[in-house]
């Protein structure tokens, strides 16, 4: 038997570059290995984009392309949709009975947000993350959720919880690990340390060959560099970030030429486009497939879907037992 | 077409005469003129007894019984439990997304219920009751809630969670409205104002004729009162409340009497006795017949969760509609 894994994404927008290269590259490696669960985040969503679920609809079957367009086998993989486990909302509000509002207060993932966010006053499903989170990975009993480093402390939360509905009632669960991988975070096409979507500075998955090329031209370089034999500073620069992660073998020689002002600014760029459209190029192949047969997508979801129910509808049998909600046995 | 209320009770112990003369009684005059839901709410029981889920399970059936015994008729109301309907879970969750942490620390009843169990730390769940009670009476679009003068603010948060969600979303639900009754509270046995369970101050609806008499025996009275020709003060007796709420017509000849010293607390209390066996009597032949037949009263139930849960899928359906969520439409 396989171990389980639980990962996936905020339905909030369509994948990108830094979406690939901090976790889904990781899981189509993983999915082979591991019994993979895989989340389209629907309702965790709607806690930073209640104000926008059209968003969510639009966005739900472009992350499913751009899992299958990367790789993602669903033969290996399951892909479900939160809203459609009532069981994760049960799960939900049972947890929520016996984790304080402190401790939810003093969770790193949801202080880091709330500042980011600056949120005065949280709302109620906000701060609540972290229980449905707990959901997430329970209701199919995960054993192993992929994390960087420093997302180590997530994990946490629902270990504590875990263990606290095993001391409560019964031990229905066990305490999922993290599976601690290489998360790298991809700067921005702006130098911004993080590629994100909101920021404008992301290449999305989806893109032509034309807007890798158009996106990669305007990103931002070592502004100090006008001419070609000007001696650069590549270890501030995106598109040098970009050789180390896409074009690794070649990234020292970029590095030498650029200080040594013996490359150009568009030379190197060219280059790179032509590295990413490299990676790109069989996604868009998939990408084109499942995009002729829509049917063949939801057909995807509708039967990851099923199966992650009824996996959570037999979790959900043990808990009533562990809790004594088995009224008509 | 009736209008539909919502009405109903945490599943924390047997129901006594304090909650007959305050809610019961009147839910069984209002069961033929209204389309009446009543929830054995076993989730929110929770919120406060998780360390005790057994303790839900085997009052389940018990409340139950004393709704049935005390003249709800199944043909009438739909008795449902609560944690049978996942949609309530979903639908607190929607709801979660848009209700500020600091409206529920405002919330009357949470800041009524914190300072009474002494919270230092509240507990999510606990924190989030209101939104779990405004998910109570919209899945099954109840327009009223039977309430007395008192509780008419607790139902504003579900009024207010209601008009936010139409205005998100689509006119879904329609604001729910109190239906002000006179909810009198009945004292314990000890002369406290409140007759409770864990005061152990109450009569159980399911006390033997015996019991009755034994508890009204033991009953508190004017301290001041030794001998039958002391002047007594009925007051302050919480025997002589009884004979207002359960022997109206004969109350003022008791307060009289009492006052000049003409009656003993022992004939008094006899009285006493006998109008609340007198009361208890009826429900004590309905509840024998329940008794003897359990399966029917799971067949009751059973029935009545069926038919709210119908009722809850068919408003789910809307609300995804609403939120854009109905994906493979
Ligand atoms: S040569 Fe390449 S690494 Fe150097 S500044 Fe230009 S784009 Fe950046
Ligand atoms: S006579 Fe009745 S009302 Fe007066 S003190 Fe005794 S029990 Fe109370």
């Amino acid at each position: 038997m396989k171990e389980r894994i639980l990962t996936g994404d905020r339905i909030t927008g369509k994948l990108h570059l830094g979406h690939y290269v901090g976790s889904l590259k990781n899981r189509v490696e993983l999915q082979t290995q591991y019994d993979t669960y895989l989340i389209l985040a629907d309702v965790q969503a709607l806690t930073t984009h209640f104000e926008k679920p059209e968003l969510i609809k639009q966005n739900l079957r472009n992350v499913a392309l751009d899992y299958l367009s990367a790789g993602i086998n669903p033969d290996h993989a399951t892909i479900f949709i939160q809203s459609l486990i009532p069981e994760i909302a049960e799960l939900t509000t049972y947890f929520s009975m016996f984790v304080t509002v402190n401790s939810l207060r003093h969770n790193p993932t949801i202080k880091a947000e709330a500042a980011e966010r600056g949120f005065q006053d949280m709302y109620y499903g906000f701060l609540g993350y972290p229980v449905s989170q707990a959901a997430d990975i329970t209701f199919c009993k995960a054993t192993l959720v992929p994390v960087g480093e420093d997302q180590v402390p997530h994990i946490e939360q629902t270990r504590k919880i875990v263990r606290r509905f095993n001391q409560l009632y019964k031990p229905v669960f066990v305490e999922p690990k993290p599976l601690v991988g290489d998360v790298p975070r991809l700067v921005g096409l702006d130098g911004n340390n993080k590629m994100s979507k909101s920021l404008g500075n992301a290449i999305d998955l989806d893109s032509t060959p034309e807007e890798v090329s158009e996106k990669i031209k305007k990103a931002t370089t070592d502004p100090a560099r006008i001419h070609k034999t000007d001696s650069g500073h590549p270890e501030i620069c995106p598109v040098y970030a970009y050789h180390q992660v896409f074009r690794k073998e070649g990234s020292a020689e970029i590095y030498e030429s650029c200080k040594k002002g013996q490359i150009g600014c568009m030379e190197c760029k060219r280059k790179m486009t032509q590295s990413i459209n490299d990676l790109l190029e069989p996604m868009r192949e998939r990408r084109i497939v499942y995009q002729n047969a829509p049917k063949k997508v939801d057909e995807i979801l509708m039967l990851g879907t099923e199966k992650a129910r009824l996996v959570a509808k037999e979790t959900m049998q043990e808990i009533r037992e562990a809790m004594s909600m088995n009224y008509f046995k």
